[in-house]
């Protein structure tokens, strides 16, 4: 079938199943959005900011595992969505990435917003980045991105489209694209798999590590059989490293989170690392994060990722789910050990009442309102609390970034919503995450979105002051931490002002009751809620 | 003389003349900032934004023809700030832009906010890109970062600074930045001087086109005088290369702005372009951009953009100033030429009362009500008229961006009343733009600056708009324009919330009450005024 090159190219977008186009468009975009004022088989989702347009198709793509799309606008509207792009790269989110460029003589002439290397800036970020060459091949080469992103191991992809030939009318082909839509998981070979079944079999105390490959895989029921068929000891992977739960946090096999000095990593006699990262590192360790002396089973869809730092003693390439359904299978009869007991969770320090509420109890309130709700995580140094105290069933029931791409979580929290139509969904951001999302109420504003935006403002750069802290120099000396305090914004207004309706709260019953209410809305909402600036980190 | 890697590092600035150091911090800056709690020499200008940090020191550079330092964080951090960087480099400006990078091992451990080819990044929007590989060497590197940014053409760079090689408290050489600082511009040779001045006087209807460079160069002056031994009238260069003006708007000669159709252009047998670009193209052009068989003087600081195009008759090489003096200086002396009388001013179409705001009496208001102040431009498609009536007598009276970096303008504005304390400074922007600026909101309630924000908030990307009609498609004969409507923000609301006082206006009488309560003020201020959304562009 031919058809002239903007059709062809929705038509492909169309047969991979991707239904949304997310945008913020300059006039490079024209002849699809003229293509789009007809056809109803494709929706433009405008935005106001292209880290926008990417973090909601991140957040669409690891919702649903399908592919999304977003088209970026010249060369400002690349490096604009390139912080978010990050994120999506991390967590392996096939996001196809159209972009809008100059017609080929402006390029040549580098007129405006073009850039003579347009491939160089994101090719750090993508798979693959190509630009078409010929209006005849703009639908392979979307069809051949759309592939490459699917592909295991998934990622963003990159094809620029430049305005001479996407506005051409030539008939071009377009592919038929159920050849290319292929199983593209692989599974691990079966030398590797009795090699880690071996090691499996012998231990006596080992440990399962759950990465978020494991979520992404759709694989936690798989997970949960193979700890019960073991007898093992759950935890989730490095906070550094962790996309998502891959593992429920309420079966009695949950641990907590990998730490080196959690007391069973210092017991165990094997640790098991499947999709996670060995690590995601934040800065040079003080102490190793292995213990040492202990056999490691690593397994990752991405096999660049094992050996990377640390020797193995098994590996396993592969879909995480086909990995656990390997190993299942493979490990001998046996009866399961016992789990050893969870630890007392420690006293927690008791609040004052009146005092500056601290993060930890704000945190607590929110996931108990919002219990059953998606809780998407973009807070710098309450992230961390959040991580351990949120409810994490399913491996939908949380997601967060680790490419520190501060305010992805705003526009992601939409488009998860999208890919989770029965659920709500609750954004918990730091202060200083919101000033770089902001654009995303204005996506929220247009939607009927059950979401909630949750500003837990401490006014401050906490992570800049603990990092401060951490130096030990002048400003531990005098008390006096520059580049930290970033109070004033009254966030709950700003976000009104966008027609996302907001209030500040100061008490832990007056952010009870937002949330509430925000459980009733109709379209999302925030709340702020006041916290304790000296308060650095959890 | 030796001292630790930050201390050279920060001695290096304040030799260089940068006072100033815009940031938006991270863990990786831990060692500047807290030499910065005890040393005074340096200030540090905490933003919410890199876009931020970047257009504030692009603005100071631009006004105080100085260079400036903006500190970016690590991988996202560098591309927050990447579009900005942009609109530096296309104005020559000579920020240096220093970059948190992790540590040695986490670079290259892929660890946390890490790019394996941190240079591939950036190094199309820099002159030069570097990182330091010892601590040894961070003094030496700085520097010749400094004497990069300014050698002319002068530019942005780039220095990235490992967080390990930083923080070490090794002495480190301090190198003596005077002999360094030579007078970095280039004149024309003599035989290219002779070429175009026999050009000229053998001219009998020459046109000067007065460039961004000449502005840049402090030579309006001169450019004066040369018009007036000529007699030559003298044209703004084409909107889309234009960053600040070359020539004073109420001077005799002046006579409007480039365009291939403008009777003069149409007239003359000479084109004189002096620091501007032929051309910075927006799109392929219907008609060529140059009058046939007219000779072609063509100077620039910049020697890649002479004949990058269009061949010429005459190439001038070098500093604005220098130019105009070498050709003032070669003329013969001969009475100056009769300059045509300026056509009369087309009649405006009246306005109804009552009736939705036109830009262009808005941009009446705001060019009168604020004469005297500093304009910056952002705004997309009143852009064009804000350039032909804004009153520019010197070359700091009017910037805008020839980048198309959305919100630029709303950090730039800022900077540049840093660098001109004496001016008042009114940033014209629109609606669109605004949301790709807001951080900058943080900045301007932190600041006394007497800056006045003026929003033109048309609800629409009204660019987008006019590229569907010039498209000519379905989005005309359907009269529904997708991609194009961006109502809801409240944006004097979200400026309020900001601690920035908005107000939104809907009348002129409004309006003009607004701007001059805002000459009062001692502090940032926000008029959003509506306008006509049906006018797409000027």
């Amino acid at each position: 079938m031919s058809r002239p090159a903007v059709e062809a190219l929705l038509d492909v977008i169309r047969d991979w199943g991707a239904d949304r186009l997310f945008t913020c468009p300059g006039s490079t975009e024209a002849a699809v959005l003229d293509a789009l004022v007809v056809r109803k088989d494709v929706e433009l989702v405008l935005t106001t900011h292209e880290g926008v347009a990417v973090s909601m198709a991140d957040g669409l793509a690891r919702a649903t595992r399908r592919p999304s799309v977003a088209y970026l606008h010249a060369n400002v509207g690349l490096t604009n969505g390139l912080s978010n792009l990050y994120a999506a790269q991390l967590a392996y989110s096939p996001v196809v990435v159209l972009n809008g460029i100059k017609a080929s003589s402006i390029q040549a002439r580098q007129g405006f917003t073009t850039a003579a290397r347009m491939r160089d800036l994101v090719h750090q970020y993508v798979k693959s980045d190509w630009q078409s060459l010929t209006t005849e091949a703009i639908g392979e080469d979307v069809n051949r991105a759309f592939r490459t992103a699917v592909t295991e191991p998934a990622g963003p992809v990159w094809v620029g489209l430049a305005q001479d030939l996407l506005e051409s009318t030539a008939e071009v082909p377009v592919p038929d694209v159920a050849p290319f839509r292929f199983d593209p998981r692989a599974a691990p070979s079966a030398s590797a798999v009795r090699t880690a079944v071996d090691l499996l079999a012998a231990a006596g105390r080992p440990v399962l590590v759950a990465g978020s490959e494991v979520a992404r895989a759709g694989a936690l029921d798989r997970l949960v059989r193979l700890s019960e068929q073991l007898g093992a000891p759950v935890l989730h992977e490095d906070r550094r490293g962790f996309e998502r739960p891959g593992f429920p946090t309420d079966h009695p096999h949950f641990r907590g989170q990998y730490e080196v000095g959690h007391p069973l990593v210092r017991e165990a006699d094997l640790l098991v690392f499947l999709g996670a990262r060995l690590f995601h590192e934040f800065e040079p360790a003080r102490v190793p994060p292995l213990p040492a002396g202990v056999p490691i089973v690593h397994s990752h869809t991405d096999p660049k990722y094992i050996g990377m730092t640390y020797g193995v003693d098994a590996a396993l390439v592969g879909d995480q789910g086909l990995v656990i359904e390997a190993l299942s299978a493979a490990l001998p009869a046996a009866p399961p050990r016992a789990v050893p007991p969870a630890l007392p969770t420690p006293p927690r320090r008791p609040s004052v009442p009146g005092a500056a509420l601290r993060p930890a109890d704000v945190v607590d309130v929110v996931t108990e309102s919002l219990r059953g709700a998606v809780i998407v995580g973009d807070a710098t140094t309450a992230g961390g609390i959040l991580q351990q105290r949120a409810h994490q069933h399913s491996g939908d029931d949380y997601f967060v970034s680790s490419s520190g791409s501060l305010g992805w979580g705003m526009g992601a929290a939409l488009g998860i919503a999208m890919g989770l139509p029965d659920r709500r969904v609750a954004a918990v951001l730091g202060d200083g995450v919101f000033q770089f999302g902001m654009p995303a109420l204005w996506s929220a504003a247009r939607s009927d979105l059950p979401v909630t935006y949750v500003v837990m403002n401490n006014q401050s750069y906490a992570a800049v002051g603990a990092a401060l802290r951490r130096f030990g120099g002048e400003a531990v000396e005098r008390q006096h931490y520059p580049g930290v305090d970033i109070a004033g914004p009254r966030i709950a207004e700003v976000s009104s002002a966008f027609g996302v309706p907001g209030r500040r709260v100061d008490t832990l019953s007056e952010l009870r009751e937002s949330l509430e209410a925000s459980r009733r809305a109709d379209h999302p909402t925030l709340v702020e809620v006041m916290t304790d600036p000296t308060e650095f980190g959890p």
